[in-house]
């Protein structure tokens, strides 16, 4: 395959992954806008709903605004030439919320798996795929395993009927040299387009984005303006004009796409994404953001330093939903601080 | 020179082009709480000064709160292991403003010029000299001179008495391959330390940073929390925190680095720096972002496209001071629209 000049297909979660700023708030109003003005802009996928996928509005991961019908009936309303998109993680999301997607009119389905735990989609994917739509596996926190290991449950994806794979680096821990290695290690396993998503937690979203592309990546995930929890994602407009420079083609207009970016500004954001310094130390120990909150609040209490609690996580290998490591990782930086004494 | 290990100097302008984000105001009790902050973060220098340098406080330029001798010697008495510096661009800045900063303490002083007319530092680097302070040379706006012209103009300012020389990539238009270029013919032309300045137009300044130093660079200019104007600068916090994993020894302290970043962010800036559209057009125009708020105007009264315009002047290698570019720029986007339909 020739790597120059290769057509990059850029993948929407504004709508999806940006609820997660807004604790999955958007309202119709707001999807309506924004959706046009990414169809507008020939954005190939936009993918909607909780920040959490299909099926996790809840009272513990949080309550969207809008049910999952609603969200999926609101944009396809607005979709004239793009596709769209649903994320589900199983567990959170099930058999039954797939089917209810597809009939709203989902085109491409997304099924996430922590990164090495890629056989809980196997379901899933069998199932998009009698659904008659495009079914797509991606791996999460995928910093946690080994080039080689990812390239294997990709694999697997694969052979569950993916139709494309890829990474997501979800706590934003990576360098443009690990996402090459990933990447081009799971390029040489598969013969299906590769997908990336970015975050920006150490300010290098756009440049592991670039990499990807150069390793072989054909599918690269963008929010507007970044629009995402912390730090946020890798900017599609931003994306864009930088793929432009490095002249691989996105079938996007890039005006078009900067006032996406300035809907997404004025109508989708209470502030724009910024790397501050909770988002580093995450990214850095690549520890998952969400994390944020309740460590400040331990680290305060035991009179530590949040960076360190940070660190100690990452040591843990501490992914969501283990928020019951913080006090033992609080006590470990209390314990080398005495030792230290 | 081994590459791997070396020792990255994080040169640190949070005082100087942070001004550029407010209008050149910091009061002293901002310089003094930033520079406490840097000092026991172990930042080798601090910058400090009116946006444009010594001497350019003016009605033209803006005038900044504080005249050059008060910000020196509020910041010298701050710094306890810090050295000081101070930047200057022949014109605006004079031998006398040199020879005040100097006796008011200033230890590196930064002489600057557009990127083709080095010849216009060789009186004040050899000013610097015979103070006996250090003397650096940087060029400006440096995507617009290839890479041998660069490393040329930078021989040329160690022939004039630069003890380090380098580049500003004062429109944020780099790629990261861009940069190793640039930065690698430069490090083969001399042998005194390679200075990179990146900013973040295209969200790419911390990468670029980083391909800096693979290519050999030893001295990065990064400021807090990416303090500065429109996009910003290198976040100074994050730089550190890549070189870290990168293992690029800083001398840095992490957490008190993500402390000072804290600082900047609630006592320097009135809003986080953030890559708007205006940004990224701009950077990928290779315009100075200076024009913004000009060239917004200006399209709006002629009903053209932003975008189009800095575009427009791109091609036209408009550069600070050639605001009066702006009109015949639009002209141009309003004839090529004439055509198109």
């Amino acid at each position: 395959m020739a790597t120059e000049g290769r057509r990059v297909l850029v993948h929407d979660p504004t709508l999806r992954d940006g609820q997660h700023a807004v604790a999955h708030q958007l309202d119709a109003a707001q999807l309506r806008v924004y959706a046009q003005a990414a169809d507008r802009a020939g954005v190939p996928v936009v993918e909607v709903g909780h920040g959490n996928g299909l099926g996790a509005s809840s009272l513990q991961i949080g309550r969207a605004r809008l049910d999952d019908d609603t969200m999926l009936a609101t944009v396809r309303e607005e979709l004239t030439q793009a596709r769209m998109g649903v994320f589900m993680a199983p567990g959170w999301g099930r058999g039954r919320d797939l089917r209810r997607a597809v009939e709203r009119g989902a085109d491409v389905v997304r099924i996430a798996a922590h990164c090495t735990e890629v056989t809980v989609t196997e379901r899933h994917l069998s199932l998009a795929r009698e659904l008659g739509v495009e079914a797509q596996a991606v791996l999460l926190m995928s910093h946690m395993a080994e080039p080689g290991q990812l390239a294997e449950q990709c694999s697997l994806a694969v052979r569950f009927g993916a139709q494309a794979v890829g990474i997501m680096d979800s706590a934003g821990h990576f360098l443009p040299g690990d996402v090459a290695t990933r990447i081009g290690a799971i390029t040489t396993a598969v013969d299906v387009p590769v997908i990336f998503h970015g975050h920006n937690n150490l300010s290098l979203a756009v440049a592991n984005s670039g990499a990807a592309v150069t390793a072989g990546a054909t599918i690269i995930d963008a929010c507007a303006a970044g629009f995402g929890a912390g730090a946020g994602n890798t900017p599609l407009e931003v994306l864009v004009a930088v793929l432009e420079r490095m002249e691989y083609p996105t079938g996007i207009d890039l005006p078009a796409a900067l006032r996406a970016a300035d809907v997404a500004h004025q109508h989708l954001m209470t502030s724009a994404p910024t790397t501050d310094s909770v988002s580093v130390a995450s990214g850095l120990a690549g520890v998952f953001s969400g994390f944020k909150r309740p460590v400040l609040a331990a680290a305060e209490r035991a009179g530590v330093d949040p960076w360190d609690v940070f660190a100690e996580l990452g040591r843990r290998q501490a992914v969501a939903g283990q928020e019951d490591l913080i006090p033992h990782a609080v006590q470990s930086v209390l314990g080398a601080a005495r030792a230290a004494s």
